[in-house]
């Protein structure tokens, strides 16, 4: 298996189910935690580490190490393992989901902005989501007739936050997830709600169906819901762990016990909400993203660009919608008709953006 | 199909599931409504009609009306219906369902008490439970390895009575359900949560395992949930209503609306409780009454006689379960080995208990 992302949550939630099922580790791919890579290096004797910066490489105890975007490519082509667990943050995550595919590997997917940028050209044949919520919805999914599907938001870390006291939170609190602990970028996504947009779209491709919503379960106990035309819905529910999905993702069928159940008695209450566009202004793109999934690649960039400059406090936390939005506003009739195109539009929308 | 029990709310559930769907009614079975079974036979015009009492045959309004029992049983022998509703009320429902499976019919099967008592001796192969709980097991059901069953329980008429109280309650009381309107029976024996013993039985047999359990959800919109060995829960969620259970059990597939969908958002919170023996006495024998279902047609004919007793204001409510819990000291060592055995120790336990 091959890992990129190794020292985030996926990735060392990864590193749990491969030890707990004996999993081969043939490449780790990692940024800047170089501490916990050695560690892991010790622990699973990979054959081949790459590392975001030339700079650390002497600090790595590993005979093959290699820095950089076109080493993670080359250790993917050069690898003789199945599975490609992919848990980069972002854009960059794309071109190794598109190289992992094109070298027939089985790719479990974390990195949603490969889909939220470029659905339409990712064969799916090969790809498994890693996500609470899609799992869950992959995991109801019987022969019945779907009328409909809905995933759950926490609501993220400002959910209870008054809409005055949203114009002056800091990054800090900004990064207290409610329920979740997760890598930066997507404990601020979830914050904007920007990540249930990116969800949405995922599913989109996933499922091939814009009968989708989402709603607020405040303790991220149910994850997905599915609607039969005949009146039922379905709930996954499970802690929230993101060993299950991993473990489907990587084992194909699972017939041990990988999380302690729910118990709903210990529980007490679920509590659900409406996605207010008050408190999140993302939400109100939501039907026109589903009706054109195209939009993707430009909400993407300019959410990447608005979010890296929040957290290098160059602009506040209710400024990242309003970059998203206006670049919206302003690539409105972005049509890609290909991956290259993807790539250009964007280069451009960040540059729009002032990246 | 043949309905048992037309005029209760799963026949008359079940006659708008036939208008809708255009089902041809053979025999309506009912008790003493004689002015609603008038007007389904007016609607319907089935071949047969049987009812309680000799006494009400000349209110109806058909040409080929029998009364009692062995007209029943008579009338399912006759008929070319190739499904059995059976929606009868305790006891006396076991012949019909035991006559329906012999003449190779397929019976929906409503009268809980039947497997209760005699699961051990019913043939399952062309048997369909007509139970939200169990039809939301059912629906739940994938090729993936289950630990354990969960149904939910409201909790009944008296479930935020002082226990103090309890001592004391009316008829009335007892019958106001708070979620679902049910027969007189079904209603007391969810009150005393006599009901919800009745279906951990149920599914024993149904489902071939004694990891069960039930809990409260207040609301009545989850009915049964799944525990999987890898850690997930998987919830069925429907508006308290029997047509959907029905549907499934006399149509097969189901790719038609029948209900409308639960607005989690509406619905706001969801409340989960522990079923507390000291306000259900009941439930202190789940563990050997799952152990051994054989004691099944003991608490099924000490129930029935108290229940009896209490609509009847012979006894308080607190006395059905007293009532139920010595018959079963009593008769711990019941081990019927036929249905003759069944019949016999049905009678006895009656005769203990002063019926």
């Amino acid at each position: 298996m091959i890992i990129l992302g190794s020292t985030g949550s996926i990735g060392v939630n990864t590193l749990n189910i491969a030890k707990k099922f004996n999993l081969n580790i043939d490449v780790l791919v990692a940024g800047k935690n170089i501490d916990l890579l050695n560690t892991q290096i010790k622990q699973f004797n990979p054959k081949t580490v790459v590392i975001a910066s030339k700079d650390d490489i002497p600090k790595v105890n590993h005979t093959n190490v290699s820095y950089g975007e076109e080493a993670i490519l080359n250790a993917i082509e050069q690898s003789d393992a199945k599975t490609v667990v992919n848990s980069l943050v972002g854009f960059l995550g794309l071109k190794p989901t598109l190289k992992a595919i094109k070298c027939g590997k089985k790719v479990a997917l974390a990195n949603k902005e490969s889909l939220v940028v470029a659905g339409a050209f990712i064969d799916q044949n090969n790809l498994i989501p890693i996500d609470s919520e899609h799992f869950g919805l992959w995991y109801l999914l019987q022969d019945k007739k779907i009328d409909s599907m809905t995933i759950t938001a926490s609501g993220g870390s400002f959910r209870d936050y008054s809409l005055e006291k949203l114009k002056n939170v800091s990054i800090k609190e900004a990064l207290n997830h409610p329920n979740w602990s997760m890598g930066n970028k997507i404990t601020i996504d979830s914050a904007t709600m920007t990540n249930k947009i990116f969800e949405l779209l995922e599913a989109k491709w996933l499922f091939d169906t814009t009968k989708l919503d989402a709603i607020i379960e405040t303790k991220s106990l149910i994850h997905a819901l599915i609607n039969f035309t005949d009146g039922s819905t379905t709930a996954h529910i499970a802690n929230a762990n993101m060993q299950l999905p991993i473990s489907y993702a990587v084992l194909g069928r699972v017939d041990e016990n990988i999380l302690k159940h729910i118990d709903l008695v210990e529980v007490g209450t679920l509590e659900f909400k409406k996605i207010e566009e008050q408190r999140y202004p993302i939400w109100g793109i939501k039907d026109e993203i589903l009706k054109n999934p195209n939009l993707g690649v430009v909400i993407n960039a300019a959410n990447e660009v608005a979010v890296a400059k929040f957290l290098n406090e160059e602009i506040g936390f209710l400024d990242i919608s309003k970059i998203t939005l206006d670049a919206l506003n302003h690539f409105h009739n972005v049509n890609p008709s290909s991956l290259e195109d993807i790539f250009a539009w964007d280069k451009e929308v960040r540059a729009y953006c002032g990246s």
